[in-house]
């Protein structure tokens, strides 16, 4: 079947990737100038800031996804294709998918971002990461593994590296995680294993640079210490995971903190220290720049390709790399589709970001916010605009309610209420 | 660990199966008299009666389950054990288990049942099912990767057979997946894959009995035939499906409506056409019963094995074996809970079944109910009965919330919109 039904007036185009990036540039296209193609290898649109929430059993994979095919099915001349794209040919303006070759007059990156392990393969092997909805759903099956496997020993040092989570990262990601895991230990621990002693269970976060929050305000830094190490969780900085077995985390430091062997006894190792561009293969090495990015110039045109724009996590703006973030990838979509819907490129407008400001939660009723204007938020109102501006966020009305209801429930009930073990996380070493 | 906390006063009592029958046991069970250990291989209870509208995309899984844990959390002398029994052995009064070897004083078999495939191992390979939670999440996936599938060819008979939904049995399972399936037919698949012609997907029930609903009384048997009809499933009464090799379905036919070939062209068959008990190894092969069930007197003690008892699905009462149905499991559940609970043998009450009725949804707005007093009903009337009786039974507050919220939201906005493929279903062999 022909995928484009073009009229003479339009042209195609393919967006690689239905994240925030592709899916602000689908919404905004003038779809009179363009037959859009939007392909993605899963059918629906991940909303990675509550991804934690899904792992520590807060909310439903259900709903923090939302099916792309939804998103654009009262749209004309906008596709989706289930597809996986294997290789770009920039010369001959086509792309080779799972589901055969697909032409283009316009074509715009927007595959994302992944894991990076930076090429350490046992750490790879053997940490959890939440960059999807199966990674949320595997470390969400690790957690109550571990909580069952600790049942079932009565050597305290076993129990204690099976409840031992190490979280190496202290950027938002590793921040929310910990708090929600000592969330776990004060009110679902007691509760649904009355046998463990919870206090067994310990939350460090492992961090090579100075503070939590690097990229946060001074209060932001400041106050999330201090809201980390009221609820329990233990901050080692300016320490450097070296390498992890499964068993031991080995770690380097520059201060003095740490024990002589340096090791840390963990089966529960969370790598958030590090994203790379997810790049499909095709392009020209020296595009390709820090962070495993395409490198694009002020209007997201790929570097010398014509016809072929990146955006989002895997675009890198020469004169100033932007942070993987959510809200430059949709600034970055909505500046790109303005640009393409202009019938004159003279009048295309170069991407500048708009910093609306950055939040993260910890644990229950507390969070840190810098916003606009200067004004730097923590405790229960940052915690309360973080739930206001994440709710508005998400795509999909019944989502909202859901996740409405389920936000009510955990806050009063002080209880986690959605921890099936659907598929069985299969550790790849023994603990 | 040891598990068991037994005090002089308390009997050790262990359940294998955390299924209607072991919860309402474990839930009436005197705990001043015994010290209760559930197993199980699943950390959750699953409400089978709804994972046919996880398989449709109507709800989450998280909302038809509940994790085993915290239906007994509250309570003292009942622990929950994530375990796989291997092996019973009555003799030494002793069970062997992947997480060792667990005594028992009193030992209660309430392993369920799965699907019963007959030995046809092409038809096992190629078929699904739908009696787990996972059943329903590949169900769901499977259905979206073939409409997905669709999508990508101009053969116009290989698109008709990955949209030639077969569903092999007539009873209530397979009655509502047809419903479920003509709803999305009507509703979704033109809105979320406009470029697909309905009218190619297609739903049929075969059946080997002379009607749908054959446990059902005849005023059910003729009304849901017609809502069927009226909803445009296909019924092939009268016809067995002899082999499946993923691609066709071989028939054999007592009537004369099959084509000369006898078979039909598909690449979407779901068997529901039969259960068999789940019954782990070790118990002498002469206790074994037709549907591979246990056989248990009327007080559902194993025949000839002291302090040994079965009940639900898995249990066959010698006198008159009851159907494999939630509402019988429940009622053993209660009423061996009550004997086990009272003082003396002879004091003991024979197990007998009381029919409350039986229900099945048609889709939307239709449905079909038998209950008490011989009250018959059809239509809207039977559907909201349904939907009300199903929402009691639920376990969790939560999960009733969720539920109502997605019935609602499925009602008046004719979607379905849980609809990610979160793990791809592989399909054994190709269409």
């Amino acid at each position: 079947m022909d995928i484009f039904q073009t009229n003479k007036n339009q042209k195609r185009l393919v967006i690689i990737g239905g994240g925030f990036a592709g899916i602000e540039l689908a919404k905004r296209i003038d779809t009179k100038k363009f037959e859009v193609l939007l392909l993605d290898k899963h059918n629906y649109f991940t909303f990675q800031p509550l991804l934690y929430q899904v792992a520590t059993g807060g909310l439903e994979p259900d709903s923090v996804a939302y099916p792309l095919r939804k998103i654009f099915s009262k749209k004309k001349h906008i596709s989706f294709r289930l597809a996986e794209v294997f290789k770009i040919d920039t010369d001959s303006k086509v792309i080779e998918t799972n589901i055969g070759f697909i032409p283009f007059d316009i074509l715009v990156i927007a595959s994302g971002s992944t894991t990076n392990f930076f090429g350490m393969d046992q750490l790879q092997k053997n940490a959890l990461s939440l960059k999807s909805v199966t990674d949320a759903l595997d470390l969400r099956s690790f957690i109550l593994q571990n909580f069952e496997a600790a049942l079932l020993t009565t050597d305290i040092n076993l129990q204690k590296r099976l409840l031992n989570f190490v979280i190496v990262g202290g950027g938002p990601t590793g921040v929310e995680v910990a708090g929600a895991l000592a969330e776990l230990k004060k009110s679902v621990l007691p509760n649904d294993f009355p046998e463990i002693d919870s206090q067994l269970m310990s939350i460090t976060i492992v961090e090579s640079g100075a503070n939590v929050l690097g990229v946060m305000s001074d209060f932001a830094q400041r106050k999330s210490k201090k809201q980390l190490e009221e609820i329990g969780v233990n901050l080692m900085m300016n320490t450097q995971l070296v390498s992890y077995d499964g068993r031991d985390a080995q770690l380097k430091d520059s201060s003095t903190t740490l024990s002589a062997s340096g090791k840390i006894e963990t089966s529960a190792l969370i790598w958030t220290a590090g994203v790379k561009g997810n790049i499909p293969a095709g392009l020209k090495p020296d595009l390709i720049v820090k962070g495993n990015r395409i490198v694009v110039d002020d209007f997201n045109g790929v570097k010398g390709v014509k016809d072929v724009y990146a955006i989002g996590d895997v675009a890198s703006i020469e004169k100033g790399a932007h942070p993987m973030l959510a809200p430059v990838a949709m600034q970055q979509g909505k500046n790109l589709a303005r640009n393409l819907n202009r019938k004159n490129e003279n009048e295309w407008k170069p991407f500048s970001y708009f910093d609306k400001g950055t939040m993260a939660t910890i644990g229950r009723s507390r969070a840190v916010a810098d916003l606009m204007f200067n004004i730097h938020l923590k405790g229960f109102l940052a915690w309360m605009s973080w739930l206001f501006i994440h709710l508005m966020l998400l795509v999909g009305f019944r989502n909202r309610i859901i996740v409405f209801i389920n936000w009510m429930w955990n806050y009063f009930s002080y209880d986690r209420a959605i921890m099936l073990i659907v598929r069985k996380y299969n550790k790849k070493s023994e603990p």
